[in-house]
């Protein structure tokens, strides 16, 4: 049911992604190009899925809001893109691909994810069925979540934070912002868009701040004992880069035990929703295994 | 009168920039830093400007918008931060100072951009005493003219125009992009602020676009004919660069011609406005002396 429901709504995210893309013409063709090799690239658009479970958790309807997780989506590619440039993680590859700036030179991978950022406040004004004040909240949702206390906020002291061992309270705050943020801003906006009302907004914010924060220990802890192909790097990467990570700077057992209590957190931050609130409990579960 | 009324704005802009910067905490120090390092390094905030006397024009008070007028102020400055790394024009100065991936690093250069023009979204939204209808269009104005169909799309095709000469036509589609649409931004912003009905919009965006491409074919005849110390860059740097511009591309006298007929067109699209407009029609005139 879970898988099903996952794969049905990844295909009509991937099916109204690219109609959102050229809603405007770009005035040049490779950017163009490079804005879609990079969004249609696949992934699992967990981010616009777990803006529609919010939804569903109010009571709405997820499928009602397509044109918002896809702009969600595009600002999380937007960040792919330039954290993979060279004066940034330096990265060739990403989901088995070049990176955006392999195949389109630095200066044009640039200017795709400026555009991409840019597009994605314009793609949430051209969601259906939502009043005025609810557009507004939205996109206050995306630029806090993106901006200097969020997304690159996180993005500037990881870059910072290079090749030095940071206190493990440093790195909760780098990935509230770099991954946690954007979490918060799908999760709060699936919501404000179905009318929650200010006790599910504060449930649903608590979860997604605790599902941010089970995701990063679970992923730090794939890189240790997990499957290559599963996770899509090298594993052992971050210690080899002496990256700080929740493994790094406790243990594997303390990890897997933060990481138990900390789905534990979420779940219970649900109480108040009932059966409709089901994916969101299922999908912070599975983090712990990492399949979908 | 003209330059008290210029300068009496510049410093109520000066003024308000570093509160609209820090409304949000930055979580890295140094992001905050390269993000007012370059927002807070003068001009003539010539955007600000415009869209205040595009409110005057419509019978509003241009000071009451300022926090708009900021915003559109973080979206030139992002723009320049990003156009001036080595992977784009590779500048190492801007108005005498450093340029910002000089002083910051690249990669932090790059982050510094992402989040100004973030913010500029975040901004439009703290704006005092406009609807909520009118911020949405004014969002909608932003993220047009800053994407992929705007600034962004023409950077790219300036990007790809590289050392080749290029068809008058499509010079003209690419400043109509790269600087032009954010000056159409910041009048039709002004005016929708200032309650503008639909003849007074349709006016005042005739008038922008013909203010656009005066404003760069001046430009591109300073090139030729300025003094190094008022255009900030080397006299002459366009055709050194093999730079297609209305002077390479036609003849200096013929870029006069045009850029005096366009100043004529711009003025000519404010015949409608009484002398609340008169701002606006002295600003196009001093375009070809370029003093202000």
């Amino acid at each position: 049911m879970f898988k099903e429901i996952w794969q049905q709504r990844l295909k009509l995210v991937e099916e109204r992604l690219p109609i959102e893309l050229t809603s405007n013409p770009s005035l040049d063709k490779t950017l163009g190009e490079a804005m879609s090799y990079s969004l249609m690239a696949g992934g699992k658009r967990m981010r616009p899925i777990l803006l529609m479970a919010a939804t569903d958790a109010v009571g709405g309807r997820g499928e009602d809001f397509l044109t918002v997780a896809c702009a969600i989506e595009m600002i999380h590619t937007y960040s792919l893109i330039h954290d993979d440039l060279p004066a940034m993680d330096n990265d060739d590859y990403r989901r088995g691909k070049l990176t955006n700036h392999k195949v389109y030179g630095d200066g044009m991978a640039v200017l795709a994810g400026d555009a991409l950022l840019t597009l994605a406040f314009e793609t949430v004004l051209r969601q259906q069925g939502a009043s005025d004040a609810v557009k507004l909240a939205v996109v206050r949702e995306f630029s806090v979540a993106a901006g200097q206390s969020g997304m690159v906020g996180g993005q500037a002291m990881d870059l910072e934070a290079e090749g030095r061992r940071i206190p493990l309270e440093e790195l909760r705050r780098l990935h509230m912002g770099k991954t946690g943020a954007l979490f918060r801003a799908a999760i709060r906006s699936g919501a404000l868009l179905a009318g929650a009302d200010s006790k599910q907004l504060a449930a649903l914010t608590e979860y997604a701040d605790k599902f941010g924060l089970a995701f990063q220990i679970t992923d730090d802890i794939l890189d240790v004992v997990g499957d290559a192909a599963v996770i899509g790097k090298p594993v052992g990467s971050d210690e080899r880069n002496e990256k700080s990570t929740y493994v790094t700077l406790t243990s594997l057992d303390e990890a897997r035990n933060l990481a138990r209590q900390t789905v534990d957190e979420a779940l219970a931050a649900l109480a108040l929703f009932g059966n409709e609130a089901e994916f969101l409990r299922e999908i912070v579960r599975r983090l712990m295994a990492r399949e979908k």
